[in-house]
């Protein structure tokens, strides 16, 4: 046989590295694994029999709603009812400037073509989402690490920071201030303030990624940082809201949104036209059929609970490995972040915790550059109870065999 | 209220222009209107009956990988379905080859991303897809128009054109050789050697597009490009095969697949990685049952004899306007092309005709420069057959009052 061509792909990827996480999956299937590696929401927490009312009734009442191309920026149903969702999230928003995407991700995918030239400087939190760090630097945006704290941002050093830059030198800023990905931690009303505060003063626009503030199962609700632009002078039309049903319904559904400013909506559905021209309407229908008829305010408490107990067995479990591992106990999300004491490496720690037949992520994938490598990200999203603490036992015996 | 702030876009987004057939979209939703614009797939051919049989199984059978996030390359089972979907159509295909991707139309912006930076030259027949051209121009691509007749790409002037080019100077040329959008055209398979032919000699990719390619109703089946390409020295390694169940099934599940060199699939499931991390899982169960239930297969005949009766009609009543409009009559797919014959210009011809409630798309959407101003496309896919001969009357009189 001949030899095939030579391919020539764009600069970003020739070599590209894939996701890290990914890279845990062949572990995931080994027999006997317990997992406090990936994100995902467990099936038991899936609102099965609502769903399947919301299904029937989407292909019942509505099959060409659900079979045919819909509008770029979504069926009007759907989009009717995450603004109703959105206002009980304390956020009045016009229905022009909210739209559909393919999950949250393809929120972030939009604004990129719209928003970012290679070369475009983009602020993002230490440690953040790796989705977001990749396609980042596949777009050719260099980062900028803004610090965090068990509080989330740390909006003062970030106004260090911009103060020895000049204005605009940043295009945006990229954060998950409810709960984020990876450290669980959930910003304080005055650093949002003040993070509204510096992107008015420095002009540039903060993407706010909102997967999961409606898992909160301890403290008290926050503002998201779009409900709180209007209190701040200048902030008003800075904020890109992303959210999704992924977390609160069902990943399966790829049903994501974006709520941005007129200008920058009307173009991510024009670059969503050459994209995936729209939303699975199927999917669509389903999830507004489910919004409509109440089941997400109703199924949401079981949730809560859900998470309020996986994150309570959690972190009493590691009360006991205190000695070993330092952590940040979070409000709501699904996730809690370590680092190691003793100058333990989680990617040490790491092998000797598959050896045990537990799996968590080492903290790594998460920083776009200088990582720390004694952080890791453990999530108890997944697993149950007894197998939360039965993880916590090998992980245990994985720090003991140092 | 204060000043929004002055929003920086991208240059390929400080004034884009969206898609002009959805600048007709506002025309549709008048009373009483026909449309031969529009390349929807008719409700009344949907298999409505067999995609509840099959979205019943999905989530009853299968609720977590319905729910669940997927594989970003799609669900196993999908994918098995799909490579013995291509069987059935005389290609053999590894499952590493193939990827779901949300609608064909993701499979060009994931190699678009992996394959095209801005300023690598594109070859597209004239005229073509819209949103291929769209994607491209947005992409900063430089785009070359091969000449077509009414069978499709014009291989001969092809090979002049690439005569006069260094070899290498074009990245890729993307093509839809079966009943191709606008024209309806199907290269025949002497041409179809050809063009691998030439991709080999000049170095060039061929993406092949075939969304309609199932959809014939006249004359003798075709092997795709992609089942060709081991026939010709060179070409093997060439072609990557864009496909969808949207014109065959329903465009609502936005299920779509990629046949690719492996160095290529691989690139693209990182990039879908960073643009909706997978295709609704539930849409590619539903999809999956439906095909594993043979559905498809029974399904097709009567798809075909639909779209066949359309066509016929629609053929019979443009004899009529034989003096007015050039055609060229398709052996499938949904669309016919025609040219004004005595001068007369598509974009006056539209608006006499919108006065008369019929719609067509004149026909400059379709090139990428130098459009034909005689030339438009009418769609038989969505009217009924009585809608075909109201809607062709009111053609009629629409020429006749120029």
């Amino acid at each position: 046989m001949a030899e095939p061509p030579r391919y020539r792909f764009t600069p970003a990827f020739e070599a590209p590295a894939g996701s890290a996480i990914r890279e845990l999956f062949p572990y995931l299937s080994r027999p006997g694994m317990i997992s406090f590696a990936g994100g995902y929401p467990p099936p038991a927490l899936f609102d099965q029999p609502g769903l399947a009312t919301a299904a029937q009734r989407a292909l019942g009442t509505a099959p060409v709603d659900c079979l045919q191309y819909s509008a770029t920026e979504g069926l009007p149903m759907l989009r009717e009812q995450l603004q109703a969702l959105m206002a009980r999230r304390g956020c009045q928003v016009a229905l022009e400037e909210l739209m559909v995407t393919t999950g949250s991700q393809q929120g972030l995918d939009l604004l990129i073509k719209v928003l970012l030239s290679p070369g475009d400087r983009v602020l993002v939190e230490r440690p953040t989402y790796p989705a977001t760090l990749q396609a980042l630097r596949l777009a050719g945006c260099p980062l900028a690490g803004v610090a965090t704290d068990a509080e989330g941002l740390d909006t003062g050093a970030l106004a260090v920071q911009l103060a020895a830059e000049p204005r605009g030198r940043f295009r945006l800023l990229y954060c998950v201030p409810s709960f984020a990905n990876p450290t669980g931690a959930c910003l304080p009303l005055q650093r949002r303030l003040a993070l509204l505060a510096l992107a008015a003063e420095h002009d540039f626009l903060i993407v706010e990624d909102d997967p999961y503030g409606a898992l909160r199962f301890a403290g008290e609700p926050l503002p998201s940082l779009l409900a709180l632009q209007s209190q701040v002078p200048g902030a008003q039309g800075r904020v890109i809201h992303l959210s999704s049903l992924s977390k609160v319904v069902a990943p399966g559904l790829r049903v994501g949104w974006m709520v941005a400013p007129l200008p920058v909506r009307q173009r991510c559905t024009i670059a969503k036209q050459t994209v995936d021209l729209c939303t699975s309407p199927w999917a669509q229908r389903i999830a507004a059929e489910y919004l409509a008829a109440g089941a997400l305010e109703q199924h949401l408490p079981t949730l809560v609970a859900g998470y309020r107990a996986k994150a309570e067995r959690m972190l009493a479990g590691l009360a006991g490995l205190a000695g070993q591992l330092e952590v940040a106990p979070p409000q709501g999300g699904m996730f809690v972040w370590g680092r190691c004491r003793h100058g333990v490496l989680a990617s040490d720690l790491f092998q000797r915790a598959v050896a045990r037949n537990v799996l968590f992520v080492p903290g790594t994938a998460f920083f776009g550059d200088n990582p720390d490598p004694a952080s890791l990200r453990l999530s108890f999203a997944a697993p149950g109870l007894a197998q939360i603490d039965e993880g916590l036992e090998r992980l245990n015996l994985a720090f003991q065999s140092a």
